[in-house]
């Protein structure tokens, strides 16, 4: 079923801001179509990491209306044998590498169809598919270029584990997948796992789960359900993580498994 | 009076870039209205700054055309009894939190109206009132959604005390009100206030009023009016918040006050 | 000839974006060009480096399609003698301080015209020229007004020195002109100058020059031809820069000249 296209398209790099590779890939874009609107949505992902890339990427992709075009190029393997990628998913149209950065997105979407992009032999560099690989793809989609002409269709593009979290009576055992800006621990226990007065133990720590950040006293460590429905370990005006010393992949238990 | 809506939409948060909460505004807005174009003032807010906030947003809000919609989310009190506003002042949109981050905006528009926002009982996060209050009613009101379809009006926003600087002869006392980052000491001295030639004093440095930076030897402390119309002491070429020590709320005295 | 004036602007600053600056710029622009599309190329340049701000501008200039407009603010002579010019180079528009910025962009580019921009008397900041008189003469060139109304003709811009890489037999001796966000060490010595199987030397240890980052082992050094076609030194999934304690004007050898 073909897509609307939209003439919005989304960037996400870890290319920070300063060396002129992410502006570089705004005027590709802008080069083949000159009415898209380019958002931001990071440059500022740490080098590489695919993980971080993945839950950014998460937490956008289907804000966005259908049509939008989603650039992400966080590609340590740039060059070598990681396919090139793009995605419909669920209307919104993605590309980027085939790292695991869309790991989360697969995961999400009801209906995915993924092609590895043809690459032309001409003037592509192999150290910045971002400029030369994906921008021109991404403006050709924002043109409605049909998936099936960007590429040959595939159904096994990397995906890396999600860690699942898992219940054992009333204790759910669980894990931090992300910590913000705000240094909030994020878990991978969903809002309907958990029953309202639960508690939430961590690097030692307990806590109990309130409904927002204000319900604890400041520099008071607390729990809540979070944007994305996760529970999500907090300190109201501090950081959690600088706290407990706690990172991603610490292990988390809930007293109050949702029966 | 009515306003014309433009589809200028800025964003002034404190959630960085990385963890995608900036992006999911900006989803949001597009998918309601698709021609909206998003200026990112700033997501470097740090965190829970709301005078940081406000210096900035009073750089900026009225250099935009009337119609413009700015939003503004640093919000420590998300989920808490603190409510959510949006006003128009002289023709220009805002929406964001009524924690005193609209203070200087009050204190600089001839015209404001202030309305409380009704807040939809269904699917509002109590951690994200960005992505599910703000975002909307911003796009709504670049739709052209009259002030008044929006919520109740108020005459109470949330305002912090602006420090005033006094004048005892020919001599002023203030403070400095913002760091800058170039580290230029920007205080609540104005223009009119002083008179040519005359000599501040902070942290026990005293330097003469000079007309721009390039007015002093690399390295040298000085006094100019900056593009606020206010008296700031900056080092040429270098910080002078890290030659003096100083901060928000540090005493200035000007010896030369205006007759 | 004529150049059709585009609505696409980009901002290239080292305003950061905290303290409203750039901000104040797109209001600015929006004002007079009321269509005009925004594209923040860097806010993050470090304060007052000229060089860094060329680099960057040079990644992206004529990435962007003819009629594209860019605006320069690095500044630090804000307010003195350095003039403000505006370019046509290749049909792109550039405005910005006459600091030496626009260099490598006069370098590369096959036709250039550049003007002293006319300043207005009145209400002109001696601080703040990117708000007062850039972000104007930007938003007035995208809405197609002639190079010739914005001032008058001049051909001595400034330009600084740009570092030339020599032969010698078989070796070539140049420089690091950068160093990107990942370390990588970009030289002077251009992928016309260097044969396959070169070797590249600096700070005492010796690199082969590789296809892409991943024909190496992570954390190996290594050197590629990069994205603009300079040999670039750098180590897999690692910082060049880190390990070789290098930085901007570092010596290079290349054992390999092209015959």
């Amino acid at each position: 079923m073909p897509v609307a296209a939209s003439r919005r398209i989304t960037l996400l790099t870890d290319f920070g801001t300063v060396d002129g590779y992410a502006a570089a890939l705004k005027g590709v874009i802008g080069s083949i179509a000159p009415d898209a609107v380019i958002d931001d949505a990071s440059h500022d992902i740490p080098a590489g990491d695919v993980h971080a890339a993945a839950w950014a990427l998460a937490g956008y992709w289907n804000s966005y209306p259908e049509g939008a075009v989603h650039v992400v190029v966080v590609d340590p393997g740039v060059g070598g044998a990681r396919r090139p990628l793009a995605l419909v998913a669920d209307g919104r149209f993605l590309v980027g590498p085939d790292n695991g950065v869309f790991t989360r997105v697969l995961a999400d979407a009801s209906n995915v169809t993924v092609v590895v992009l043809d690459v032309p032999n001409c003037d592509v560099s192999a150290t910045f598919h971002g400029r030369d690989i994906f921008a021109p793809a991404a403006a050709r989609m924002s043109l409605g270029l049909p998936l099936v002409r960007l590429g040959s269709e595939i159904t096994d593009p990397v995906r890396f584990a999600l860690p699942v979290a898992t219940r054992d009576g009333a204790v759910l055992h669980g894990a931090v997948v992300h910590v913000d800006r705000f240094g909030n621990l994020i878990t991978n226990i969903a809002r309907d796992m958990v029953r309202d007065g639960a508690f939430v133990t961590i690097a030692g720590q307990t806590c109990p789960l309130r409904r927002t950040y204000s319900d604890a006293g400041p520099g008071e460590l607390l729990a809540v359900v979070g944007s994305r429905r996760l529970v999500e370990v907090a300190v109201r005006n501090g950081s959690a993580a600088a706290l407990l010393g706690a990172q991603r992949g610490a292990a988390v238990t809930v007293d109050g498994a949702a029966s």
